[in-house]
């Protein structure tokens, strides 16, 4: 997979996302290591402050909307006017021709778990039942293959400097649009700003990620009508439920060509016949399990 | 580090914290693998209904207690009257000698980073300048490796479905009250619960988590006056220059004998001379990084 088949992948030289920090190691030894950003973003929807959110800084405009859609507090259909960023004050205001009332919204605020925030579960929950994902999409075991190799070669803030989650869009075995946060709820919403504001189909799309399925990612997921979702980690129980509700195609633990499918089976196509061979040492097995956190 | 060296530690086995959960796998093999679970749990202080959060279900009063300590909700000289769950709604109901009105503290909400929640950031950072931290308490570097051991082997439910943070309150090489849970801002709210209602001194423990070294988890150890985080992940940039600003003890990427001390080194001992003896291959190293997210 060249690195030109990106549409956007992570550019970790960028300056401002991670910064020379000087520590000891266990010896005692001074060690300098590269440690990514961590900084405040405050999103407004029009005049209205909604939330602040510990970021790592890029894709603001695509982290606002992303947010503001899976909250369910703009519509699909909204007419975004304008999206303005203060990099000083770290507050980004997007502009809609309708201005909403959010405060009886915002009364009601829950966390989410995993790598998750103050979310307004109940409103994120209020579309669910009525999305219809593509019953017609398809998923190669095959294309797992290609895509896991593609972003974890890729160049990244997670290998140059650790500590950070990535959300990928992919296309069959291409991976389009490769964001980087420290909390997966804002790699997520980059990803679904992105889409909504690039107009992409949902459709024929496949959501990666490295963080956990949670509940929370099934619900972003089915809110942005990707019919799959594929996560290098593990997965919750109640993941799994809703995941089965919406018809979600739900793939954990993919590492290498093995993966655990627990929804939507229908989609896959299991042409990687040679998966078994893979072989799993017991420090691999570990390895995995480590990841799951 | 024999098992009953700790209070408090998981237990895999209790009904209701994992399930099994059928899927497939790669081969399109049917599999059954036990998954943990996450279900929403409803804090309430006195009459008010504070926030839902996705938790595994377990230690609720302490989770309880521990996350209005943690948004200091709950000062340390509050009396608690009572603490109610019923366990069908999913409601814990902490009761108070003195009412209090959180009106105010509700309007602002933040979401913090990494696998963090709706916090009330502003009111985190309250009293965060005025804590000073034990500077006579010391950490030795040979704890760490018992300490890792001990954790690393007790029966857990990350050992055995995976997906899940832990966090561990310690006192020197000794782990005493081990937490999990689905998202790390939960497990640590925990420990603080059972801190405070074992009336715990914070001024000689270790506090250790699996999850990343973000401002949150700075924040709520300063809150709970401990004077070490130690991590077996990486940490934010953020992170660190709040650390130093408390004069907080963080260790970050703690795997085996090898870390990386990022602040507060003076209550180090370094007394694993051998620690460069460890040998590093690049499938550990690989291993480390994967587990930073």
């Amino acid at each position: 997979m060249s690195k030109s088949s990106f549409l956007i992948q992570p550019n970790p030289d960028t300056p401002g996302l991670s910064q020379p920090v000087e520590g000891v190691n266990e010896t005692g030894m001074p060690v300098t290591l590269p440690v990514v950003t961590e900084k405040p973003i405050t999103l407004f929807l029009n005049q209205q402050e909604i939330v602040t959110t510990m970021s790592l800084g890029d894709w603001v405009a695509e982290l606002a909307v992303g947010y503001f859609l899976n909250q369910n507090m703009l519509k699909r259909n909204d007419e975004i006017t304008g999206i303005e960023f203060d990099d000083d004050l770290g507050v980004v205001i997007v502009r809609t021709a309708h201005e909403t009332d959010f405060e009886a919204k915002m009364k009601r605020k829950i966390r989410t778990s995993g790598c998750a925030e103050g979310t307004a579960y109940g409103d994120m929950m209020e579309r669910f039942d009525e999305i219809k994902l593509n019953k017609n999409a398809c998923f190669k075991a095959s294309w797992l293959i290609e895509l896991s190799k593609a972003i974890n070669t890729a160049p990244s803030l997670y290998l140059s400097a650790g500590a950070i989650h990535g959300c990928v869009l992919c296309q069959q075995d291409r991976p389009l649009v490769y964001m980087e946060d420290i909390g997966r709820h804002n790699a997520v919403d980059k990803i679904a700003g992105w889409m909504f504001l690039n107009k992409a189909t949902p459709h024929d799309k496949v959501f990666y990620t490295t963080g956990r399925l949670t509940t929370e990612m099934v619900i972003k997921t089915v809110q942005m009508q990707i019919p799959v979702l594929v996560s290098r980690s593990g997965f919750t129980a109640a993941a799994v439920d809703l995941a089965r509700e919406a018809g979600l195609t739900l793939i954990g633990r993919a590492k290498g060509k093995r993966f655990i499918a627990l929804s939507g089976i229908g989609r896959i196509v299991f042409d990687s016949a040679d998966a078994a061979d893979v072989i799993e040492s017991p420090s691999h097995q570990r390895a995995v399990q480590r990841d799951e956190r």
